[in-house]
């Protein structure tokens, strides 16, 4: 039976027929990997996923972790999913041999994680942060900081989370309060209050590393005063062993939509439940330079982007394949131009308004799955890159591309969610069916990590800008060059190039009058329309790409994946139309609408 | 304080100065009305449904009912809340003073039932079925049946419910296979299962009415053998007093994603739980003539429809209000042109994002909730029309818009919830807001009443052909008086005219080509985009309605009307060009598209 979680047919496709992961292994860096051990982590993630991730899935949806006033419950389950894991190495797959880990391509390890994401995202969550953690302070880290708790992360001793926003700084970080104060030891004390801290208390590890954004006293105001601190839960001994609480304690769970196994909490910093040392604050250790916070954490932040479009894109395609399979089961009607209601109904997947849920479904969740794979491709490229100019260079295209692969799929496979309920009719909005907590879970994905509209002003403000608008033309670039394999191919594919070719012209000119036309606030007013009106190019670009790896190839995969192409540019591209018209216009609807007028 | 859960000043707007209500008062079956009488219930609707359902929304919510195998549980505030409902005499607002109503317009008593949908989508389904139930009685039943059964339902004694679908059979009514014997004594014995009954067993009233759909054997295949019973949930003597409990009992229960307060129930007809008088089967009474029950269902059924597409526009415009509150409320960043990050942070309501996020919400509900008052007033114009010919016309026109006024508002309120999720940020996510459980409630009603697909069928296959097209004929013209008055008065209206009238020739060109083709598969593969595309046609139109019933006035009320109107013109109706070109194209992708592809 085909796993309903992610289709193995599809990721063999794009990491060995488009992207040629195995041409990694000629690079030092991969060279003990070959596509057998790919395979292998491959497999072991598809069935640690499906065994014990996806069997506690609802379960984890149904009992929440709860909050007595002293300790966290979770249910059992998910500490033996993470568990099991953890033993199996992945936290640390993708992490160099001396930190400890395997030393996978980005690729390939983006991939075994979609298979945790698509059966549990919530509890997925987990290992997502502490991954995102781990790889931070082996970036930034002093050799002690990586040795006393990036190394128990990568073995899964510990767990990490990330602490940026506050109660009253959500988006806008320049407004934390969470102060710093140093200590004569070199060490901080850290007060304050964080909000929507995923994972931020659990008994899940043996510790919890905390990274916090802070603001040392006399700080530049605003993001360029901004530092970053280790703060454990309990303090580490010089020897590695566990010692005295900190004084971080847990004010309180948020209670979700969705996305319920990951607890959420609101974290008090040196509130003087705990007094470690006998004085007052929270312990922290400052990362690299003070004041330099925000760019580590962007960091992680750029990494934790595309594992939101990931886990948006894994939560839409197993609601796609759970929606094939009802639709294949399911009978009900009959075709349009049959007479007869004394005939045999047929299984709903013969209905041509069935079809295009499920076409669009597919063109959403394909895409953005190789939108995913490519970014990471990206990531591969970018660490055996030979020249400091080659790795700038992909470093930028990754840098117009990280918004997208974020926002994209957190948008349109949420509405692959959606349709996977509507092919399921009534029971699928029944909580006896998976498709409704998809729904419910991937709401939560154009929120965080950056809400849709950050995003967007990200993508039109300041990537598009960047150095002259070099990220742009990089981008564009490589756009060119997949038109002119196509236009080369000839025939369908041609025609599609030609398609796109017109939509990135558009995109270009429209780019340029935005800015030219001087006025800012009119250039920036439809920054989220700009957004998705590139992604949608991107995406495209994305399925051109694929249905050129299909070039010459027969039988049903390779069929679909044609009409699915086809179907995005029928059906989805030229919705482009209209939102690069109101672009252009430099439209001014919304900064003319008054408060007063709601 | 103003209400957030729907705004009086924009009901006093489409009532009295646009859709002209008070004219309804020199027609005989109106003219004990007045302003004063509508007011009056228009703010008692408000305050009972501030008071009383509002207050356990999201306890109804958080306790769904329970089944503990005999009896269901419904938190007690749900009663407390039918009692006032009924108390106040609103079960029968709008039914004849001689079935015991109070004789109200439609478009009166649909803006009073518009205020408890807002308030608690749940609790007030079961007056929503009561009064469809009753007011299908009333049209289509005896004389003693409406004695015994109909005048119980207006006045809030018993409940109503509509049993259509099984298991096995959804959208596809003519498989159904309750079978229903006929007795010597002229009542029937049913047997079978029904699937998706809401409100199908409480103890809310005294005694349930389900109107159920069976066959008698014997019956024509298909939805040519329907027949509708009466079957109460207890018998109800000759005196009118309730007597043996008749064999209906509850299977189970649905456990459904949102709308949770309202029982949605498996109910077994027959299976000899009970045997009332002895005998097996639940007694049932023949309503009309026999293998007709469809047509008179489905007279319950388009008033149905309205009722959710109004269901489905009080959540987004509730949501709408509360995030407007919230925008004015949060405090975070600063304009895009501001460089000083010390500079205070301004409420988020002067983003230019957040104002586009509420702009579209307001374009939507306030769209939405026009286009359904609109519909109420054809139904209280098509019953004062004093010819049968005009009846037949507005009925007409009715027809080919119940399709829309059901579909639009679920699709895009549900759309304005997910906007009033993203301006609340993080805190939309969790259930301490009110916006999370707006967004799930609201994501029934794609499905409920006939799903989308099925909407899409019904316009482009039955309606829009019906009687060689007269019904798009009337709709057309209908606009075209619209785009008239509107060039007339010239200037920016008389563009938006124009912009309109591009449309509306595209969507009658395209129509007769789709059937000229006599290609039905292909003419039929897009009936949902279809109705997307002839939706935002229709709410265009009801726009540019309500901008001309705006001229000349001034005052924040206005623009904003205005503002909202420009909204929908820039942002919507231009994505119907790449809809109507797919359908010009007679687009046969999901046709092509095999099962074995997916």
């Amino acid at each position: 039976m085909r796993s309903t979680l992610l289709s193995r047919r599809d990721l063999d496709f794009l990491l060995y027929e488009w992207l040629d992961v195995e041409a990694l292994t000629d690079d030092p860096r991969y060279q003990e990997h070959s596509r057998d051990t790919f395979d292998a982590v491959l497999d072991l993630s598809e069935q640690l996923a499906t065994r014990h991730f996806a069997t506690h899935n609802k379960k984890g949806d149904e009992h929440e972790p709860s909050f007595d006033g002293t300790r966290v419950t979770i249910i059992p389950e998910a500490k033996q999913a993470l568990d099991a894991f953890v033993k199996a190495d992945l936290m640390g797959a993708g992490m160099a041999y001396e930190a400890g880990g395997l030393q996978l391509p980005a690729t390939v390890t983006g991939a075994c994680f979609a298979w945790f994401q698509a059966a549990n995202v919530g509890t997925a969550a987990y290992p997502m942060l502490t991954i995102g953690n781990a790889n931070l302070l082996l970036a930034h880290g002093t050799p002690e900081q990586i040795e006393t708790y990036a190394k128990p992360l990568v073995a899964g001793r510990f767990f990490g989370t990330m602490c940026l926003s506050e109660p009253q700084a959500g988006s806008s970080l320049g407004d934390i309060v969470t102060r710093a104060e140093a200590q004569p030891d070199g060490s901080y004390r850290l007060f304050g209050n964080k909000m929507w801290i995923s994972g931020g208390e659990h008994d899940l590890a043996e510790n919890i590393v905390h990274l916090v954004l802070a603001k040392i006293p006399g700080a530049p105001e605003g993001t360029k005063g901004i530092s970053l601190f280790i703060v454990p839960k309990l303090l580490v001994e010089s020897d590695g062993s566990l010692g005295e609480r900190n004084d971080v304690t847990l004010a309180g769970l948020n209670h979700k939509m969705g996305y319920r196994g990951t607890t959420n909490t609101v974290l008090n910093f040196g509130d003087g439940t705990h007094t470690p040392g006998g004085a007052a604050g929270a312990v922290g250790y400052l990362v690299g330079e003070a004041d330099k916070g925000l760019s580590y954490m962007f960091h992680m932040m750029n990494e934790a982007r595309i594992g939101v479009g990931l886990g948006a894109t894994a939560l839409g395609y197993t609601g796609y394949l759970k929606s094939v399979d009802y639709a294949r089961l399911r009978e009900q009607g009959r075709p349009v131009t049959a007479k007869d209601p004394a005939a045999k109904p047929v299984p709903i997947i013969e209905h041509a308004d069935v079809k295009r849920m499920l076409l669009a479904q597919k063109s959403y969740v394909e895409g953005a799955l190789a939108l995913e794979m490519f970014c990471m491709r990206m990531v591969d490229e970018q660490r055996i890159a030979e020249t400091v100019a080659a790795r700038n260079r992909i470093g930028l295209l990754l840098d117009i591309l990280t918004p997208i692969a974020k926002s994209w799929p957190s948008q349109w496979c949420l509405e692959a969610n959606n349709l996977a309920i509507q092919v399921h009719g009534g029971y699928g909005y029944t909580r006896e069916y998976d498709v409704e907590q998809h729904y419910r879970d991937n709401r939560l994905n154009p929120i965080h990590e950056g809400t849709h509209g950050i995003q967007g002003l990200d993508l039109l403000g300041r990537k598009v800008t960047q150095q002259g608008g070099i990220s742009l033309r990089l981008l564009s670039e490589s756009i060119g060059r997949t038109i002119a394999d196509a236009e080369e191919s000839g025939g369908e594919l041609a025609e599609l190039a030609e398609q796109l070719g017109e939509v990135l012209g558009r995109v270009g000119t429209i780019t340029a009058g935005l800015f030219a036309s001087g006025d800012i606030d009119a250039a920036m007013a439809n920054s989220s329309v700009y957004l998705e009106a590139v992604g949608h190019l991107v995406v495209a670009w994305i399925w051109l790409e694929q249905m050129l790896a299909c070039e010459g190839k027969t039988g049903d995969f390779y069929d679909g994946k044609r009409q699915a192409g086809r179907y995005f540019f029928r059906y989805e591209l030229p919705k482009t139309g209209p939102q690069l018209t109101l672009l252009a216009s430099l439209d001014r609807t919304t900064l003319e609408m008054r408060d007063a007028w709601f």
